[in-house]
């Protein structure tokens, strides 16, 4: 398993490489085709994370763990169900979640397996997606949950969804990793609220990335959410949320209730 | 008014210019932030158009004028709703709109007004909305109306009009022009099924710009596709779809059966 991570020097340069926990090894060139070391090192204090990645757009799912399904009475989908989540929502480890102006309503965490796609993807059969997988993120898929359902005529996917900032991704890319044993953990101001494993998908990465890519094309970047399960609830102002995934590690971010 | 035109030349490159029907005159640099000419013209037989912008997202209406609002028995909205169309699903005058692999159903044209924003868009307020756009093109909104309410529990809007090809956009953008007294015309095969006035629209693009600026940023290129109204219909394999806007031009794209 290897981490990958984009980070600003304390100069203010933008790069990316492998992270050690401790440290950076810096790469350099086309981050999902030609990457090669610099040979340059970043010691902990001397670099921030951004975002693992800048996707043109996130594709979120809905309704895609059973124990979900099964607590909300819903049906298994057979084809993925999906909103998007628009480039602009996306924010990395540490930054902070913004409540949108004129919103006083309920925030909402959900935890995530993010995909992280590597080459551009169309029209992929599922037995031939896993080499359009770079690596997996997590995910804090932010929700305005009062918007949502605000009009009875419309449910406000993209809108609740797509505020800027609500499109969490982090701390890291792992790539040659199994995501069929892990699970994802959401913790609220330090308290486990989400604990399941990823294995209760209904729709599994490779069969997501396969059928998405009959909907749209995918490109390099690109995050496929791969949607949450039992345990969501809101975040007060102030609030930290943590999701952590054994082997990416954990994405932090606080809500502030100041706006931009 | 100007009206300005992306385009590829018989050479393969691509540039962009101001149209005049039968020659575009080249500009060159940033195209919403200091365009110059750079003298050379190109006649009618040396380009082909392209999408007049490449939008990170479409921003796209849903209930959004008063004639179908009425007709669909559907209150009007106090706030503008949405679903966000990839730009993966964009192409330009002339290019073929794809069926999916696998869709055999009906597929959907809406003509729009689009408003193309020219500056980074947040949080602006109506009275201050209007240096922010851009200018004005055509958009047919294709949708897979099957996909769209194949789930009762989930409305697809984002799959059923996300797929690639399904955002016609052009054939240039209008700047300097009065929308208010426009009217949006889609012919089917030469048949017209649409003629309605932009002016019946429940919220115009000032307020439209001001209040999706308050639900996510808007960046330079991005476009709003501003509704539909009375008249939508479904396009048979090979079927011409022209979208008209007096001022901006015709928009025409074919339904190819094929797929990519």
């Amino acid at each position: 398993m290897t981490r990958w991570a984009r980070f600003r020097s304390n100069g203010g340069q933008t790069g990316y490489g492998i992270f050690e926990d401790t440290r950076i090894l810096e790469y350099e060139g086309d981050f999902f085709a030609g990457a090669r070391p610099t040979g340059r090192i970043f010691a902990h204090d001397e670099f921030t994370l951004q975002s693992p990645c800048t996707p043109s757009k996130i594709v979120a799912l809905w309704n895609n763990f059973n124990a979900l399904a099964i607590k909300l009475g819903k049906a298994a989908p057979t084809h993925p169900q999906f909103l998007i989540k628009p480039g602009t929502s996306v924010i990395g480890p540490n930054e902070p979640i913004r409540r949108p102006i004129g919103y006083a309503g309920k925030i909402a965490y959900e935890g995530e397996l993010g995909i992280v796609i590597g080459r551009l993807c169309k029209n992929v059969p599922p037995n031939g997606a896993a080499p359009f997988i770079f690596g997996y993120t997590c995910v804090n898929d932010v929700t305005a949950a009062e918007v949502l359902n605000e009009n009875v005529d419309f449910p406000q996917w993209c809108r609740s969804k797509g505020y800027d900032t609500f499109g969490c991704l982090g701390p890291v890319i792992a790539t040659d990793w199994d995501w069929s044993r892990a699970r994802a953990v959401t913790r609220l101001d330090g308290v486990e609220r989400q604990n399941y494993p990823l294995s209760d998908m209904i729709m599994p990465p490779e069969e997501l990335v396969s059928r998405l890519s009959h909907d749209m094309s995918l490109l390099p970047g690109d995050v496929i959410a791969c949607g949450t399960s039992v345990g969501i609830g809101s975040i007060k102002d102030g609030g930290t949320v943590e999701v952590h995934i054994d082997g990416i590690g954990s994405l932090v971010n606080v809500l502030s209730p100041s706006a931009r």
